[in-house]
């Protein structure tokens, strides 16, 4: 069995290497590289590296939609994408020889109702062979934020957990549809809960309408936080790595989906989380992690339980 | 018949519309357009829009190459472009609300030496079918700089005239080849004679091998200047116009074929350049030209000999 990832909004992720980046400038680009992008397919990555099969979903199209694919199919990750007719999105990322990165993202195409439905469909189907299942992600322009819990609903079918990582009014409508796990970064859970302590946050987070199993909550060089129904724990570094953030998030999430379908409880996934989250940040590219780092971290981590 | 562009290294042009751009920061892009790209083609959109029917050719490959290729049948451009197994570049252009416009050009795909030949076969055969042709722009990663000189002739097949406009160590190549015309823009000549007079260097240039029957040199708000065997004349606004100059180079290239397709003169044709170039700049979409503008502009360029 496998682990599904559904990436609503997926990207075709391109880095430019430039000796400076110069606004108002004429820049010639010394190397170009592209990969698939989207936080599911990163997630996909990272769990396929830890040797569990994956599958990614979402709706891709065009010539951008096509390079993906091929992408994937380079990455030994299984190809459950619809193709639909619109154009997939990219993002740009412009790295400089200091190491500054800067960021473009294109908002991606509108979904129409009918390829969001199908993609739906395509979910459900898919969820019946899979252990757990990831919804990782913005949602493309088109459907409202309350389309994530039908999409979560999707991937739930037949019993399977659901995990979801997304931001904004989509978050709130996913902690209300009763996932298996959410797990927000800090400042995603501030903005939705509206309070500033992350323990109090997460507790309140998790108690939203149906209410999900565990909240995990990333707080950057602080480490995880997790609450369950049995406890709150922390999982951190005594010092924190110093690296490339990007695709530390995922990482935790690919961790907390091999929990998931190992059983294994809130510590257990904290420690594994927090070592391959840590073992991200020490590699270069987003969506990989440094193995030995990771082997070496996960005998590091401090796991303290929060006192109420 | 038709104007032939030859565009050896084209590209898919990709605008970004952002707030700011900020090195370091992630932005969400508000507007994405993308069309096609690279000198020749920029000067077949001008060609066709003077009402002279434009051929395209070069080498296109890959998704990138598929969503060109799509966008020239947009633009009622004929598309003889080969597809060959490589992927065509993009150059990305992130405009701010400030008009502010950074570019990052990527290299282009290595060419090999069969998809060259072919090129060459190909340019050989469209040039019997055309009034005049055009050679425009970098040459890719992979031929020579003197390359140039191989696509010149077989662009001249037949006796068609062959307008360059090129760069670097390929213009030296291309002004030896002996073009119907040469046109670089200032820094070019300059850097190509090591002459930094503008009329000494673009005399000396039309010198060199077999030497151009005419060297049209854009000298930005100085107009350009144009040097033949019967004298050398400059073309100029009293007031330069304000806007964007992408692509202004390009229409004077256009305007430049349209002239040799029709017997014009050199004055003549300076000062139709002149001010399709002007018109150009007060377009804000590289390839194109405000048509009222150019209509009015063209009554007040001033052409002057230049004594010697």
């Amino acid at each position: 069995m496998t682990v599904l990832t559904v990436t609503p909004n997926p990207a075709l992720d391109i880095t430019y290497l430039v000796d400076r980046l110069r606004p108002g400038h004429v820049h010639r680009v010394r190397a170009v590289r592209s990969r698939p992008g989207g936080k599911g397919v990163n997630v996909a990555r990272v769990v396929r590296a830890r040797g569990v099969p994956a599958v990614v979903t979402g709706i891709l199209g065009g010539a951008t939609g096509e390079t993906l694919r091929a992408g994937l199919t380079d990455l030994g990750i299984e190809d459950a994408m619809l193709t639909e007719a619109l154009e997939t999105r990219r993002t740009v990322n412009i790295v400089d020889d200091a190491g500054t990165a800067t960021l473009l993202n294109e908002g991606g195409p509108d979904t129409g109702d009918e390829p969001w439905a199908r993609l739906s469909a395509r979910v459900a189907e898919l969820a019946l062979g899979a252990d757990v299942a990831v919804v990782s992600g913005s949602l493309p322009p088109g459907p409202p934020p309350e389309a994530v819990a039908g999409l979560m609903a999707a991937a739930g079918h037949g019993g399977t957990p659901v995990i979801v990582d997304t931001s904004g009014p989509a978050l709130r409508h996913a902690a209300e549809a009763g996932p298996a796990v959410l797990k927000p970064n800090v400042e995603e859970l501030r903005e939705v809960t509206g309070i500033d302590d992350p323990h109090r946050a997460a507790v309140a987070l998790r108690r939203l309408g149906t209410g999900a199993t565990a909240v995990v909550a990333s707080l950057g060089a602080d480490g995880l936080l997790g609450v369950t129904a049995d406890g709150s724990w922390t999982a951190r570094l005594a010092e924190p790595v110093i690296g490339n953030p990007t695709g530390a998030g995922d990482s935790v999430v690919a961790a907390l989906a091999l929990a998931v379908r190992a059983g294994d409880g809130c510590p257990d996934a904290l420690r594994d989380a927090c070592a391959l989250s840590a073992a991200t940040v020490l590699s270069p590219v987003a969506g990989e992690y440094d193995a030995d780092a990771y082997t070496r971290l996960r005998t590091r981590v401090i796991v303290s339980e929060v006192q109420a």
